[in-house]
C-alpha cells in the first residue's frame, strides 16, 4: 500500500516580500508516492515528467534529500522505502518547482511513519531539500508549499500565515523561455536607496494591512516592487507590457513571479482574472512566445494526502 | 466660550517603521485653546511652555499653519480666532512635539465650526504644519497623534491604524541632550544593502503579524532597527548601554525614537515597563546626564476635546 501526496507550486516574493513571502497555488503541483520496501533505506524507483534532468541518487535529489532529513532526524535512515517523484509541473519557470519537490518528498515519508511529525514542523527538512537545488535557505517557496495560504518567512524557524481575502485570484504566465535563478540574483545590486528600501517595506507593510483588512483598495495601491523588479524585467521580453496589460484588466498587482520567467498577477475575483490572463497571454502570443497558464485561488491546504 | 484640546507626543518610526510608523502616547502632550473673537482672522494671543522659542506669527508657527491650513480649505480664514499655545512637551526630544502642536491646532479650530471635518480627515492640514516645522511631510508622528493607536503611514492619504495588543506599555526617556532632526537625517547613508532591506523589511512586516496577533514571542524577536539605529546609535552618548539594560530587564525592543534623542522601549506589561524604565534612567544618572521618564500604555484615542 503506498501513500500518494501532493505538494504545491508557489509564488514566491509575491511582488512585495523579496524572499520572505510567498502564496501557495491550487496546481500545478508535484505528486510522489512512496511506499515501505524490503530493501534497506530510502531510494528513488520512478521520475517522471523530468526528462532525465533529475538524478536518482537521493543525496542529489530535492526529494530525496527532504526525505532523507526527515529519516535522519528520527533515526530512521534504514527504514526501507520505495518513492516515486512525478514532476507535473515545469522545471526553473519561478514556481517554486524545488521547494515543491522538497516539500513532496518530506511530507510523503513523514506519511508512512508510525508518529509522524506535525505538518508544519517539517519545513526545516524541506529546506534541506530546497537548499540543495537553489544553495539558499529562503522559505518563500517552501512554506507556502507546504502549508498553504500566504506566507510571510521571518526565516524559516518564524513562518506565519497571513489572512488573506479568500476572493483573490492568482493568475500566472509561464512563457517558454529560460532564466537560471543564479542569473536573476546576480543581477541585482548589493545597494538599494534608503528611499527605496522605505517605499518597498512600506508596500510590503501594507500588503499585509490590507490582507488583514480585505482592503482591496490598498491591496491595488501597494502591490508594486520598486527594488527587485527594475532591475531582474529586462531578463523577461516583454515584461513590461504584459504588465501593463494586466493592469489595464484591472488586475490589483502584476510582478515577476520568484526569480523568473513566469509573471503573476493577483485579482479580486476570477472574472477579472480570465481577463487578466488572457490579456497577458496575448501579448506574448503576439510576439510568438508561447505561454502555459496556471489560474488560481490561493490554495489554503498546502501538501495533502490523496 | 472656549475650546480646549489635547494632542499627543508620539514614538515616530517605532523602532522597525523609518517614516512610517508610529505610536501614540497618552502623556505628555501639547495643549491649545481657541475661542471665537470679534478681530477678523486667526490670531495667537498666547504661547506658554516654550521659553520663547516658538512664534506668534501664524504662518511660521506649527499650531498655527495648520489651523489656518483648514480655515483656508473651508474658506473661512477670515474667521475671528483666539488661540493660546500651550507648549507640555520638550522640544526637539523625539517625542513628535511639532506635529503634536500641528494636531492640536488644526483639531481645536475644527471644533469651532458649525460643521467640523471627521477627524481623520484633517491628517493633510495637520501635515501642512508638520511640514513647517520639519520640513518634510512624513506622517509618523502626525498620524498617531491625531487618530492614536499604532498607525502606519503609507503617505498622508493612506493611514492605517494596526490592531495592536492593549497590554503593551511604552517607556521613553528623554535624555537632556541635543540632537537636530536634520543632523540626525544628515548622518544617514543614501544607500542601504539589499540584505539589511530584506532584514528591516522584514522586521517591519513581523511587527504588524505579531501586532494583529498578539504575538508576544514575535514582537519580542523582531523589534530591531537594522538599517537606521546602527548610523544613528553614536549620536546618543549611552545609546547601547541604554538599550542593552532595558533589554535585559524584559523590554520586547528598544530603540531610537524618531530622530532622538529620546530613547524608546515597548513591555508586555507594566510591571517590566517599570523596571525597565528604571533601568534605563539609570544609565543615563550614572554618566551624570539628567532625564525625564514618559510611561504610557498606548494611546488609544489621539488628539482629544476635554
Amino acid at each position: 500500500m503506498g501513500v500518494k501526496v501532493f505538494a504545491p507550486a508557489s509564488v514566491g516574493n509575491c511582488i512585495v516580500g523579496f524572499d520572505t513571502l510567498g502564496l501557495a497555488l491550487e496546481r500545478p503541483g508535484d505528486e510522489i508516492i512512496v511506499k515501505k520496501s524490503n530493501h534497506k533505506g530510502l531510494r528513488i524507483t520512478q521520475i517522471t515528467g523530468a526528462k532525465g534532468r533529475l538524478p536518482y541518487e537521493i543525496e542529489k535529489n530535492t526529494a530525496g534529500k527532504a526525505a532523507l532529513s526527515v529519516l535522519k532526524h528520527l533515526g530512521a535512515e534504514d527504514m526501507g522505502i520505495d518513492m516515486e517523484i512525478h514532476k507535473k509541473m515545469p522545471f526553473g519557470s519561478g514556481l517554486g518547482s524545488s521547494a515543491a519537490s522538497a516539500v513532496a518528498g518530506a511530507f510523503a515519508v513523514n506519511c508512512l511513519l508510525k508518529q509522524p511529525i506535525e505538518k508544519r514542523k517539517l519545513l526545516p527538512f524541506a529546506m534541506d531539500g530546497e537548499e540543495l537545488a537553489s544553495g539558499s535557505r529562503h522559505a518563500d517557496n517552501v512554506a507556502p508549499s507546504l502549508i498553504g495560504g500566504i506566507v510571510f518567512s521571518r526565516n524559516e524557524h518564524s513562518v506565519h500565515r497571513i489572512m488573506a481575502p479568500k476572493e483573490l485570484i492568482a493568475t500566472v504566465v509561464y512563457p517558454h523561455i529560460q532564466i537560471l535563478t543564479k542569473d536573476a540574483r546576480n543581477i541585482l545590486s548589493e545597494n538599494v536607496p534608503l528611499k527605496k528600501m522605505v517605499e518597498q517595506s512600506s508596500n510590503l507593510a501594507s500588503f499585509i494591512i490590507a490582507c488583514y483588512n480585505s482592503d482591496f483598495d490598498l491591496l491595488g495601491r501597494c502591490m508594486e516592487d520598486v527594488v527587485i523588479e527594475p532591475q531582474r524585467a529586462k531578463l523577461i521580453p516583454h515584461f513590461t507590457k504584459v504588465k501593463e496589460a494586466a493592469l489595464a484588466q484591472g488586475a490589483l498587482g502584476c510582478s515577476i513571479s520568484g526569480a523568473g520567467p513566469s509573471i503573476f498577477a493577483l485579482s479580486a475575483n476570477t472574472f477579472i482574472a480570465e481577463n487578466v490572463a488572457t490579456a497577458m497571454q496575448k501579448v506574448f502570443a503576439d510576439n510568438k512566445i508561447k505561454s502555459e497558464l496556471f489560474m488560481s485561488p490561493v490554495n489554503q491546504e498546502g501538501a495533502v494526502r490523496y
